[in-house]
């Protein structure tokens, strides 16, 4: 007896189809991914017109990507696809610094600056001085450890964002700790900013009545020889959006006050110690 | 307390955000996404890599898109997904004719011919007299039916993969019914031929161990007014791939044979009676 397709047997008649020299991780996600997405059709017996809508948003969502724009990113943000994904990847010891989205605005190659500089080219925004240290589990300061930074500037952009209109690397900026595992660099105080929403995602947040704004953050990235990466932000205190964060990043512990200090050298100052877990 | 992003409330979370003037179906339909797609991750526990993939393989798929290939469409078919949304779509009454997938190669406008017209339009191939009835569920003859008809040419191409080497509407053509439901038409016996494979669909099918073939086939659109639409595949009988059709389109009832006559006016003949049930 043949086993045609029927809607009964439909993910295993599929999954049945995986040959045996597959690997056995790709044959055990796809074999899941089969089985969920077979039962999410079943589960709200979705329409043609459904499936064609959703073929069609797809397909403009990987028209609208280039080399500065990811809209599946963009979609696996908003839908908590990213945070999942770290939460499941990043399950962290107490007292160590917590993770988040890495977004899609991170850049390689920024350069190291020494520590005190300002990461701002533009001169726009609030100068705001980070400091604190980066540590282990027990306290000792982690020396040699680089902490990769970057943030959107007074007007809700990042540099790659706006070509031509910011200078490269303009809020970006990469410092190596010394044997005090002390960090101290001047930035701007970032301001919160809606995500890219004038393609499909955007088109379905307002479908489902969600704004697309993110609470104002810093974002860091703290390696160190011997540790796990910690790819995270600091949230301004405050913001209006850190309980409804487009993409769901905030976490109680990044909550981070930023004190008005008014000196001639910064308006702002937000302290911050980095807890590493070693690998 | 505010209900920060926790990998165990992870699908509970994104859902809460949906607004109360959503649609209720939009928001039926994005909870049971969520649910599943969540559920998938943590089943897996997907590792940032693997995400990092999935990125990759969608951007690729939709950046392959053109007014001429439709790799969501071909993701779709391979993961059982197109047929499942026929089958929930299309569930019929004992009798009447089986549906399958529609495909991606349909093209509007096809010109309507007259009753023994050829559908050939490059010579090529064995020709094939396709005729048989459109009927009721009662067995009476359906006047007015448009039975709209696509294949493959002799070399497993369709019209629209090949412009300017194949003329266009090459082996479409639209037939209408008379009062007595018959239908006749010559096409080509069509042949097997791969999905295009050339993209992530193929990547995807070849790491899974499964090959691109579809067992040979026409397509039928059969419409008549009062009755449901019919999409489907008459199947040549005897395909080496009927039992591994890449999109999982075959059924039973829709193998057809294709008995060698060779006259002088085809090769080939094929009949089959069309059903359809009332709207």
């Amino acid at each position: 007896m043949i086993d045609y397709f029927t809607e009964d047997r439909s993910a295993e008649q599929v999954n049945g189809r995986i040959g045996p020299a597959t690997s056995p991780r790709l044959a055990h996600v796809m074999t899941s991914l089969v089985n969920h997405l077979h039962a999410f059709i079943k589960d709200v017996e979705l329409t043609e017109e459904e499936w064609a809508a959703a073929i069609s948003f797809l397909t403009r969502s990987g028209q609208i990507c280039s080399d500065t724009r990811q809209e599946f990113i963009l979609l696996s943000d908003i839908l908590g696809v990213s945070m999942l994904v770290d939460a499941i990847n990043h399950r962290q010891p107490e007292g160590a610094t917590e993770t988040t989205v890495f977004g899609p605005f991170h850049v390689d190659g920024a350069p190291e600056r020494q520590m005190g500089d300002s990461i701002s080219l533009d001169g726009k925004g609030e100068t705001c001085l980070f400091e604190g240290r980066v540590l282990d589990l027990d306290g000792n300061p982690v020396e040699g450890a680089l902490i990769d930074v970057w943030s959107d500037n007074e007007d809700g952009f990042y540099d790659v964002q706006q070509p031509g209109v910011q200078p490269p690397f303009n809020n970006r900026g990469i410092f190596r700790t010394g044997a005090d595992g002390r960090y101290a660099f001047r930035g701007i105080r970032p301001v919160s900013y809606p995500i890219p929403h004038d393609g499909p995602a955007g088109q379905l947040l307002k479908a489902l009545g969600r704004h697309p704004w993110r609470p104002a953050h810093m974002h860091f990235m703290v390696t160190a020889p011997g540790y796990r990466r910690v790819i995270t932000h600091l949230f301004v205190s405050g913001d209006p959006y850190l309980e409804s964060d487009a993409v769901f990043g905030v976490k109680a512990s990044l909550i981070t006050p930023f004190e008005r200090v008014d000196r001639d050298s910064e308006t702002w100052r937000a302290a911050y110690d980095f807890v590493l877990q070693a690998e």
